[in-house]
């Protein structure tokens, strides 16, 4: 990576769709599949099938794109989380106009409030929540190791109580499946165990096990084609596991791989270290995705390794406690240097929350404990990982990438 | 009012701006006028002064126009409450898309934080909230009477403690009027005492003589010839010292008149009692303006009584509280009889969020304790009390306010 003499690379990519070098259809798009949700028949012949291109690489970094029934999504891309239907904080207006292209849902959260039945019926989750990009929801198994209670794993399902209400409940590959295609995402993920970062060696091997027969019971129940259905590769640090995990994944043919099982413990050191391994391990004509990570720095590192997508929780957890992310590294906006400041929360930011508010009126917002400031700052945020990944992408485009991510790590490191 | 025949109105008057038949020019908007705001100096000629126009009547409801420095109101008008420099829960841009041209903005919060020298500083209050539409400042006198501490009156100044962090604060004349040229708002209310719903006569007779001689300081201390003060008219619900207080301010030549001392705890039927003969104090070419209040039952009441300006927090607090205004009565949307319900908040609102969400959607974020929550059914309160007032232009152009009112009035009280 960062060998410009190596990229191989089309001008003007990200304005030609369907121009990529290699492409492939997801596995459950063949002609004539048919489905159906509370009742009601659909056809792949409804709405678009999926795809992904690859349009070029500047060493291990790709530029990319899916296609999807909501639209198309440049790759390395950002998907802010929108956990119970809604990015915190946000109108979908707002997030639209932050450039997202497409959101993360959480399974675990639809299913136990208000219900993914519940959301079928009211015609999915793009209507239920007003969004008509893509959507990407998860497996629910980082949920069941980070939120439930007294969660059971055996190969027929993950047992657990609600951190809700702690009403008892199970989660199948068959039932994970059924909501997904109740959510109508774009992209559903395969149900999987999450381990904790340093487990008996034992207890790893058992999760990877179950988390490749229950890709392998997602692939086979699942239906809708208008749908994407990715498997998960876990494995924790422990590199031959992942390498089996993969390999066996692979043989299944999915249409996009997951890098799971990382943000539960181990330092970012040892995420990044892991992560050539795992990328080399997944063919190169399909996505993959670098599941809840992270921070901007982790990006850029995870992109130099070859990963596609990313979801973090950071812009809007930190826009809501007055952070802002800014290339000249975080700025803590109750602080009170901000005061009298009459300058954008970051100069030269184009989001609605730079072109018309200073820094002063965000301050005071926070200290008057006002809504607004949580959602400017979120907002900003969301913005701010968007044109990151902008930045990635034409960096990549223009064979520069390893030069953009020595910079801009730099001056991170600089201005900390 | 109510009779069609007696109708004065002028045609399609609301798309013709200064075809009233009828204006007047701010005293203090005289040619030459200079004032200077931490150093730098203005001039009239800087921005157009303000002037108001009756452009037709129908009983003793009121259609006019206000032209301020920041643009045309038509009235009657709802102005959204923006207490601490934001419309709790909205963007400028929200609130501007709901149809609001003017906001209130609240002197006493925003003297005690950020403070109104801080936000002279950063270019006025305008540009600190991002709010390009007309700005009125209320006078700080019924914040002083509800939220601030150990507060005494004496011909000087009210001297009290802040309700933030106790310290000390005192409020005279010139204070207020610098506050409010600080501020730079379109229109700045003087100075008042407001006393409580039921208080001795003496008492309430020794808080109308301060609020005439606060208007007077108010008036001579006024500079800003972009900026109208607007005097306020104290009295409770004693009319003689209602038509004392009327009388003198009237005698001052004011640009425009506030009814004050209503929601202090007098019921709605003895403001309404004591409203026709309040507005027939004030002269025909001139707004008059109806302080905090109210409900949508009150405002066509009042409208009937020739009130032409209104403002009120109940808009964004029931927004908040998960209740949302409708035609059809209050809706409160945690209620789980909302929980399938695939109709918009309101059938025919033409609001951001009636546009693009369920009741079912809206329901589970309160549920969800979603921030989103507040803000959609804020947006849509805000869009149901311009709405409102829409109509009620629409209907008293046309000449049959008197029967808009009464159906709407009968409509609500068959569905409470």
């Amino acid at each position: 990576m960062g060998n410009d003499s190596e990229a191989k690379r089309e001008q003007s990519a990200e304005t030609q769709p369907g121009t990529g070098t290699c492409s492939s259809l997801s596995p459950s798009s063949a002609l004539g599949t048919q489905y159906s949700v509370l009742g009601t028949e659909y056809s792949e012949s409804t709405r678009k099938p999926f795809s992904f291109g690859l349009i070029g690489t500047d060493g291990a970094a790709r530029l990319g794109r899916l296609n999807t029934p909501h639209g198309t999504v440049d790759t390395p891309v950002f998907m802010p989380v929108g956990t119970q239907a809604t990015v915190k904080g946000l109108t979908p207006a707002h997030v639209k106009e932050a450039g997202a292209s497409i959101l993360l849902g959480n399974t675990y959260h639809l299913t136990l409030r208000p219900g993914d039945s519940l959301i079928a019926e009211l015609g999915g989750l793009h209507r239920f929540m007003g969004w008509d990009g893509s959507i990407l929801t998860d497996s629910g198994g980082f949920q069941v190791y980070t939120l439930a209670l007294n969660r059971k794993f055996t190969d027929q399902s993950a047992v657990f109580h609600s951190h809700l209400d702690g009403s008892l409940l199970e989660l199948s590959p068959k039932q994970a499946v059924n909501t997904h295609e109740n959510l109508g995402s774009d992209i559903a993920m395969c149900l999987d165990e999450c381990a904790p970062a340093d487990p008996p060696p034992e207890y790893l091997r058992e999760a990877v096990r179950r988390t490749i027969l229950w890709a392998e019971r997602c692939r086979a129940r699942h239906r809708r084609s208008d749908q994407a259905l990715f498997a998960i590769v876990q494995g924790g640090t422990d590199l031959d596991l992942r390498q089996h995990c993969a390999k066996a994944l692979v043989a299944m043919d999915f249409p996009g791989y997951a890098l799971g099982g990382f943000s539960v413990g181990e330092t970012a050191a040892q995420m990044l270290a892991a992560l050539p391994s795992c990328t080399a391990l997944l063919p190169a004509d399909r996505p993959r995705y670098l599941m809840g990570v992270g921070r901007p720095q982790d990006i850029l590192e995870a992109v130099a390794c070859g990963v596609d997508m990313f979801d973090c929780v950071l812009p809007t957890r930190n826009g809501r406690n007055a952070s802002a992310f800014t290339h000249d590294g975080a700025l803590r906006l109750r602080n009170a240097r901000y005061k009298r400041d009459s300058g954008p929360i970051e100069s030269g930011c184009d989001c609605y929350a730079c072109r018309h508010f200073s820094r002063a009126y965000v301050h005071h917002l926070f200290l008057a404990g006002e809504m607004l400031g949580p959602t400017l700052l979120s907002l900003h945020n969301v913005r701010y990982y968007c044109r990151l990944l902008e930045e990635v992408r034409q960096a990549t485009r223009e064979g520069r990438y390893g030069t953009y991510r020595a910079v801009r790590l730099a001056h991170w490191q600089a201005t900390a």
